[in-house]
């Protein structure tokens, strides 16, 4: 098996996600929320881009279903919004049964990326769900990217670290063929295993986010194996179901 | 300062590099040899990207100055050319005086890219030069960008371990704030300052040039500071100079 992992969208290519599964990570916090909202029982999780298709897809669905928009500008809650960026909002209580449409810039654009690009499955992966999505994804039987969102078209420690917790957990249970940058990242996680607070500590987003007085946030998205659920994006309906 | 680094030419933008000193890396071995032809004595160096480019190129320079092609296709020399890719062959008996075509696929991409994208200085840097080229970059008094050329648009190993070497070497020097990009790379770069080995035996380009049997190439192009000089791509006229 062969594993590799891309930094940010912007290297998405055929040669690089056909036929792979793929793991699209953004662990601040569009993929903490898409797994907790599924392990809390939401029906599906639709991701869009903006809010304008936010809404418009709400027209969309209509009456027959309850349908929940959850995202964030400036890690607050978006205007008319029922939900925003925090896992602590996915709770069973809000969401059980529920369509919810995401608006997040960077993960749909992963999501939608390794659809577009030919993946064999898309898989949804954060620290929360790390061991569960690793096993689906090494087990499949294919070769593996993990395809990080980054943040506005770049490289991010928190989902370097996190694409490298995958590469390290697979690589302990397959025979794998590391990518130079799949090495990288595996090495990056290694080193920091124990207290990834260190490098995130040199980390823009996750200041940024410590700053906005997310904390709570930031250590429930840190916390490895909470949930052992494993979304996965729809490679024809544009939505993600477990 | 700020200080980022981009592990290919496809993270290009007006935003990363406009008004930057980019430092432009490909160890393996591109620049490793820009810098020795540049230190023994080359009149100018300058990159193509194919082989029928350097071909046209020397039509077009004439009789008038001594004009070498040099350059490499499956790590050996290119038919009718004069210089194979090895840093052996830069000597000053070769090469002092001369005009060098050099075809070179992803260092070529790189040095353009830069100049592209509205870099105020290109310097072209490799571990054999690391030194004097951290010193020019951080002593420019403007934010700085590290440039791998990276192989067929992937991140690569050796590249990255030099770009840390040289945000550890300005971040030294200067209040400098690094990207989540140069972090990392400088995290990389320290864990393995002392055996740069260690990490090399996971990139793939790393085994395939020594199982082609050239292990003293290798050798040359790891040896920090062989060199003090710094090669600079012009901004108006497509050519290399000290």
């Amino acid at each position: 098996m062969k594993i590799d992992v891309l930094f940010t969208p912007v290297e998405l290519s055929h040669q690089r996600i056909e036929g792979r599964v793929v793991v699209v990570i953004d662990v601040f916090r569009a993929t903490s929320c898409i797994v907790t909202a599924m392990a809390s029982g939401a029906w599906r999780l639709i991701p869009v881009i903006s809010v304008d298709d936010a809404h418009a897809m709400r027209e969309v669905l209509g009456d027959g279903e309850v349908v929940l928009l959850g995202g964030e500008r400036h890690t607050r809650l978006i205007e008319g919004f029922d939900l925003d960026n925090s896992p602590f909002s996915y709770s069973p209580q809000r969401v059980a049964g529920a369509t919810i449409v995401m608006s997040t810039t960077n993960g749909t654009r992963a999501l939608r990326g390794a659809v577009d690009f030919g993946a064999s499955e898309v898989l949804v992966g954060s620290i929360v769900n790390a061991t569960a999505v690793a096993r689906a994804a090494g087990s499949a039987g294919r070769d593996v990217a993990i395809l990080c969102a980054g943040r506005k078209d770049l490289f991010t420690i928190e989902d370097s670290l996190c694409a490298g917790m995958l590469v390290s957990m697979i690589e302990a249970e397959h025979t794998a063929q590391m990518s130079d940058a799949a090495f990288a990242m595996k090495d990056f996680y290694d080193r920091y295993a124990d207290n990834l607070r260190v490098p995130l500590r040199h980390c823009a987003h996750y200041n940024q986010i410590m700053d906005n007085g997310l904390a709570d946030d930031v250590a429930y998205c840190l916390t490895p194996d909470l949930l052992d659920v494993v979304p996965r994006m729809s490679l024809t309906k544009g939505h993600i179901t477990i």
